[in-house]
């Protein structure tokens, strides 16, 4: 009830602050019998880490993920999984001035009101330091989907909007460049522009598309937990997200009916995939895609009117570790989140038949 | 988990096929001591109901809602409130040549994947008369939601895009049109562009706004069930959705933070609100506002090629009784999933503090 | 949240009051693909409906279920099951005596503390009459049992207590009688005291026994979901249950680990079954067996001295149609509730390995 | 699904196996601004570890909890708290020799038919060790329940059966003695027969009596969520534990209704208390009381036939660190369930008027 679980069947609950001793969670649900590769797991929060390169956080974590549990000999034992990332380099100093003063397009003023007491260094429990846990656990989801390939990227930067068709790009050159766009000439410019922004002291959104291919038809349930339904919440659920579309997506609502259905072919495919991968909130086999859009990170280093806690009017300017933009470092947590939906939705259609 | 539940604290369960008996649903944990005015609830069903102008589907139902259990003396009692919608005029044999035939960008195929047997007469299940239980559901959330207003209207159809501020707009006027769009003008261009598109036996999408104003500070979980992704959920549950952005949206991407920051005001609101009135998933007082997308309607007047299940391509043709544009009656569904998301969370949030 | 919802994957939601209009529910969760045998169910109601015999409550409902959805061409679907009871014997004039007396060891009182606003007539929400939801939910879960035999029955009333093992008795023998007790002599003893206690204007408690043959090894999970301990509960929450044991139960206690332990045979059964066929909370394949005690039946035709809403002290004597001992009918509640536990951990074990 | 966490809104999640590198868990759903006494925690914790006297297991665990998250400066924060229990002293070879041999009244083998693949050493998760992270959860919710007294003590050894109502008692004996029985002289024919029992290489069973004093009426949910049906899943998801009846139990079966009514005097409280302190499922003020019944631990020091993953029939004799009679150390873990319970439906029961 209070949110920290995602998932039904195949579940991970998380905990910890960003200025805490450790970050974690447990994944409960997880089958038994599965080859579990931890260098996979690490390979992923390495992705998402702070400090891998200069258009991110120099916050300098090793983000290093200890098990503790439902692993046995190198497989899954289907009790839980208990994980842990420990803290390292907090520097809770730099937060003495947002004890008492709210930061704009921030949570900490709605976390006095809902809460009344809130761990205010580094942004506690709001900071996107969480996401290493979803990280852990969408890598074990992935291990899980052994048939299926989640692979997301940088689709935008700003004005900078990188529309081909996924099926043209070459998915390789993701991680050959630091802004994780698979269009190599975009990738120089957007990541020019995010340098450009950081020098202004200021920060800038983008979006994120994701491709899942090899997903079994069958998949979602057909009323409330239709699968785009769970897709959506999961990628609503990281933070900075504002939008989130599939298929056809916005575009699909200025389309009629004769140009946006997909028609069958012989073997069951369709010719188009307006659909993107789900019809009635099941998937069909094909490939399921999703552009998730982000907003520009909230804490600038420029100097901005705010209140504080007293009510009263103050000037703020930011400070700490900060992403100039979150994106690079999101792409990882949406495969993350997208594994986790289809993980759980994977074993919950075990029982849709006798 | 087989997922005809919505929410946690205040929860509704659908059942119901669109030619079956009849349609219905449980509310739990509505609280107790609730006044209740049926003639609102039938009120909002009448303006989802089918046949209620030239511009939506002729099927003929009242859609009358009785209420069986919960509700006692004129107030709820805390216990489960049971309802059902009897279907009056289900035209089975117009579904007969959808019995072996699997329509294009429709649940059929993907309803005999998963479970291998189904109703398929009007679409079963994956039909949007379900959405009638969600709509009684959605009543009863507004009645416990006193202080809030929950306002949905139709902002496009198919390229006529009404991107007028809400705030400039005036509600009053949404009732006053078939397509409840808040401004005359476009209303009536809307209409005309529906009525030439089911001429034509086509079928074009739309988007509906929603801005619910009154919310009060501290709704919402901070990190899985965030308030702005159970409403995405909630829009994306819904039938032919394809996209939800809220605040700032998928323009927010494209914008630095100097701008897209807002500033506090010394009584805690803010100069602007790209935030949607939500920070960190919870509601901050403000204005909340999203767009939802939905896809034109799949059933098209029109030849178009397909497959039965047997494999065979085949033609066929619409039959039955279908919107040319689902938008002009979903805006009621939008505002009564968007009222049980605030009502899970508005109970939700009574336990966040000592 | 409201807990009208019993299990996780195989749910019913029930809701009704003993005089509301109806009574009802729907079970999700169901696989599709499963024959629906409709008699059976209406059997199993027929075991639990009142004025079945001369030492049930004479109140006169025919208990016919109707079902709404999920289930066609006498095949489940996969889709939510809903079901409802007519209630036709209502008789609330006998219950304005309730309304502001709060009658001895009945939940008039706590309702009114917990809820501030109830539906008095025949104790509302909290009567027995709900249990006829459960009924046709766990006869439906029998249905998807089919390899699994789940029999209860009588085994004591009062101080008639029956404790021969359940291997020696013959379960054919249970219908046979109005008891439910499968030894014909205990049977009639029972059926006199029941006689003879009704005529002195009391109630009486007893046991009822329930044995599940047949159930594969496997099911339950390990910590909190234990297998008995969702039996455990399942019973528990029945209308007027004290306590539950199974296996050994609160004899288990007195004994030493040398006696208690099932020692293994060659194909993986045990000599004896101490554990109730359990053990860490999961099925072994031996049989499953446990006992259930009722309290005797609250109101009484006697006068009894209890106080009004007011605080004022005041008489009151039983009125209404009453069961002398509950137990005869609650043999298929008991069944019932075994059924739906089953079923919920058979569909959740399919989810255990990979 | 996996049953791996208790509650619906006060919950904890535990994860860990016997000779893991750590047992812990997240508890999720605490409301804010609860100040903590890591003190009473760890006393609790005391209270349950191995080694702790001569009549228990002399596994030597300090059983130190660290916390991680969702405390701050001494107050809870709303957010979900991480916590951890590093195992200090397995002695892992001890249990080499039940890899392949599944030991009598154990879960070795229905893990097995189960899960495929499970960590053995010590039992793995089936261990109750992992009752150590359900201490700490307890202790946490008994801080929240500050007006409400919890405590348990042990009733009975073997045939040993301390039958005194629990007014009679004296609780500040119970901590003075290795058994924890408020009466003295019991409490050293107990201690005195688990002496001799593990002499004899063997194991004992016995009781455990709970008394809730200080409950506010109104908690629990009138149907499946009944407070004494979540109460009995929660002693029955306790290992070992074979029965639990509450009020007047299983002798209330036995009863007439005229003999078992609770009178009402003026001031709301009855005359007597069959009732248990809940009537209708639902708190009414009065003493909650309850019995639990425990098996005699199955690892006894004597030889015993038993069969290996082969089908083999062989002979074991236990080996490793264990209880004679688990009562003493489960008391504890008693309070610390039914603190669970009572926090759980404490603010569930927020929600149950407007």
């Amino acid at each position: 009830m209070a949110g920290n679980t995602f998932g039904k069947q195949f579940t991970v609950t998380t905990y910890g602050e960003s200025h805490g001793a450790a970050l974690g969670g447990v994944i409960d649900g997880c089958p038994a019998g599965i080859e579990i590769d931890l260098d996979a797991i690490q390979l992923d929060l390495d992705r998402r880490k702070p400090g891998q390169s200069k258009i991110v956080t120099q916050r300098k974590e090793s983000d290093t993920v200890k098990f503790y549990s439902g692993i046995f000999e190198g497989k899954t034992t289907g009790t839980p999984i208990g994980f842990q990332i420990v803290n390292e380099n907090q520097k809770s100093k730099d937060y003495s001035h947002i004890k008492d003063t709210y930061r704009p397009s921030h949570a900490d003023k709605v976390y006095d009101d809902k809460y009344g007491h809130r761990d205010y260094r580094g942004g506690g429990r709001s900071s996107a330091r969480e996401t290493a846990s979803r990280v852990v656990a969408g890598a074990i989801a992935k291990q899980l989907l052994s048939q299926v390939q989640v692979t997301a990227y940088t689709s935008s930067v700003g004005d900078l909007i990188m529309d081909k068709p996924y099926q043209e790009l070459d998915f390789s050159e993701i991680e050959n460049n630091m802004v994780r766009c698979p269009d190599i000439a975009f990738a120089k410019a957007m990541e020019q522009k995010i340098v450009e922004t950081r020098k202004e002291g200021d920060t800038i959104g983008g979006t994120i598309t994701c491709v899942i291919q090899g997903v079994p038809a069958g998949l979602g349930e057909p009323v409330f937990d239709k699968l785009h339904a769970d897709l959506g919440k999961a990628m609503l659920s990281i933070n900075a997200v504002k939008g989130f579309e599939y298929g056809s997506g916005f575009a699909g609502s200025q389309m009629k009916g004769s140009d946006h259905n997909d028609l069958y072919q012989q073997d069951g495919t369709t010719h188009t995939n307006q659909s993107g991968g789900i019809q009635g909130g099941i998937s069909n086999g094909m490939d399921i895609y999703f552009r998730v859009a982000f907003k520009p990170v909230a804490t600038i280093m420029q100097s901005q009117e705010t209140i504080n806690s007293s009510g009263d009017v103050v000037q703020m300017q930011g400070k700490g570790r900060h992403d100039p933009c979150v994106v690079p470092r999101a792409v990882v947590i949406v495969e993350a989140m997208a594994a986790l939906v289809l993980a759980d939705h994977l074993l919950r259609a075990r029982t849709s038949k006798l």
